[in-house]
């Protein structure tokens, strides 16, 4: 069974599961080089091949990380997809130059961290480079130029956005073309389905990057919540009903099923989560299923 | 004086007043089949030759009754306009196989319930198809095939949409063309002349049909209610300074006043009301007595 | 330095700053013919050459106080460029038929109330004619039959909105060429930078005009007010950082450093206020000090 997608007609090809790397380093388990080697050989080896990173994550470190994992298996590079994202400033004492945290999409800031992520990658050139958040500032003629100088340079293969609403999205696309929006949707996070972003996304054939897929764990942690406890009875009936498939397996899959075909990003330095995660490809859910569970979570009948 | 309409440049023909069927049947006045062919018999008498179903109405048994009152006299059938609609999954009886309140837009399901509806009503074909409510599992291409092939078929001459946002039908719209969406609208539901719906119905020249064109009732049922009391004042004054007209029939001229051309769908089972709005088309409402019965029902200055 | 923009490509050639006389007249200073013309007089030496008016201003008198002190000096009226608006209906003994404050966008009151603003103004044309309110009335083909009119007699150059959605602009954009959107923006009225009504002028490459570009005046008088205590505070700090500014400039600074290219309004009868704002243009806020701005109207960092 393929897990690849491609994510426009001319876009880039994606397995359908990505690997989030935002708490490998340190916002996370910090792992030392070879446990980041070991997972992305063994990532790669289940066929999940596309990374996301940020030039922030970690305090701008983890990029670092991961590139120096890889370097030690090098020849693996041309099997991977490399996704990195620019645009916002933080304040660390690893940039000490940014006073205020703020979003920067000019040009120039554009290029220098883009060019600083593939240093720190240690690769040639990223697949996809998405704008991190909207900024009221951004100027799409100026991030389309950036765009098209880091394309001709060969150093991104493909661009795209984060966090954008419809609006926003077809601002910047209306320069560039842009292959995906990577949002927030889940169980716990309906506005997608509903605000036009996903209704986007399909009119235009581009599929959607999915953070927080799992509503950030509080299916799993918020467990005196009256919605979590609707929708932990419902998903671990229908989980039963098709095999042996945890409540995390059946929110993927409720999520697989939606037509704009998202690719969800998992946000783990676990292993087993990305394999449990592949399991959910074989469960085809049914409408009724998917419904009952959407009400699970509004806790009112559809009209 | 005509009282037909086209939905669009190439679209049907309706008259300006559509006849819902919605309580014709168990839901509401339960008529028998004389009773009903009386009524399909004066309204196209009248004129008002479109008649408004959906395949859920009374439970999935109301077209079947409006089909054998009208298989009492089968040579009307050529002049009338029958829309109906499909897409909801009621849990009934009539429907032992549904498990769960939910939407299916599948290909199958739509040409099953065509079908269906066309064996009911007791024809060939029907005027226009409508999907009931969008859903957020919705695949334009799937229901474009459908479409296609319903009308291939020659078992739909149109289809529409109804309830879905401008977001959604853009996004069936790039796929089909549809010749009208059905929604809410009355001087108790606003929101569609500030959401953007009525809007996009003008911008693209495709006439709303309006479902509960009076709010459903509350204009005279809800006497106490300080926005209804506003209401009822301004229109009896309207009314009488316009001949001698009911608050029923201002509010209908205040819809019809709109320029995307409203076709109010009157959810009836008397005569008596298809007779009364035919009477409004007389009624020319000035500007100053429309934003006198907007500012009526909002409390408010317009800014 | 050049003070001028092109609101679109072929549009009109405006003053970044636009001066708006809606408190020179009675609404506001009440000033006599030769105060009104020593104003028009050092505006137009400061290059501050386009002037906002509306038929509604002063109940009616103010396009005729200016044009009253504009007679004086005709040969100035070669420089300026006239901008006015129509649509709304008030109440006021000086316009005894209107007995219920509304909008009319009729093809026949567009064209008397530009007539007549003509005949205050006395000018032969004006620069650009604007729908004052967005109307749920509007009928986009009868205002483009206006327009085209009044285009074609030479009485208007370019046609735009005030207070428009995307949605509205789409649908009379689609009938006929808008040059601008007059919306209200500032940094205590943030909708705009996040409902899509900057991204869409951004994208059609469309200018805006700002009223109430610094809040209508809140930030100088709510003095108790925590969010105006914050604005305050990173205003005076960010105005000495750039020079001797004051927190009124940076605010405008603030609002032109957006990409879309605003067009401040700035509805002032004192010269003073126009001088302080030119001096604006010499300032380029940083990215950062317009986020530290941003982010001290919200009370919250952005994500």
């Amino acid at each position: 069974m393929s897990i690849k997608i491609n994510l426009t007609k001319n876009g880039p090809s994606f397995s359908k599961i990505v690997f989030g790397t935002m708490n490998w380093g340190v916002w996370g388990a910090d792992l030392n080089t070879n446990q980041m080697l070991s997972l992305i050989q063994k990532s790669h080896e289940l066929g999940v091949t596309t990374f996301d990173h940020a030039d922030i994550y970690g305090h701008y470190t983890t990029e670092g990380s991961f590139g120096k994992a890889l370097s030690q298996n090098p020849s693996i590079r041309q099997d991977l997809q490399l996704v990195s994202k620019c645009g916002i400033q933080l304040i660390t004492p690893n940039r000490p130059s940014t006073k205020v945290h703020s979003y920067d999409t000019s040009r120039k800031h554009i290029i220098l961290s883009l060019e600083n992520s593939l240093k720190e990658l240690g690769t040639d050139y990223i697949d996809l480079l998405l704008i991190h958040r909207p900024s009221p500032l951004m100027d799409p003629n100026e991030i389309a130029e950036a765009f098209s100088r880091l394309k001709q340079d060969g150093k991104v293969l493909h661009f795209g956005v984060s966090n954008f609403t419809p609006s926003q999205f077809e601002l910047l696309n209306s320069r560039i073309p842009l292959v995906t929006n990577q949002i927030e949707a889940s169980i716990l996070h309906l506005h997608p389905f509903l605000d036009g972003s996903l209704d986007l996304c399909v009119q235009k054939e581009i599929k959607p990057m999915i953070w927080s897929p799992l509503g950030g764990g509080k299916v799993f942690t918020n467990l005196e919540d009256e919605q979590i406890i609707r929708i932990r009875e419902v998903c671990t009936k229908i989980g039963k009903k098709y095999g042996n498939y945890g409540i995390d397996q059946i929110l993927i899959a409720w999520l697989l099923k939606h037509p704009s075909a998202m690719l969800p990003v998992l946000g783990t330095s676990k292993i087993s989560r990305i394999e449990s995660a592949l399991k959910v490809m074989e469960i085809e859910l049914s409408t009724e299923d998917w419904f009952e569970i959407w009400v699970a979570s509004t806790g009112e009948p559809i009209p």
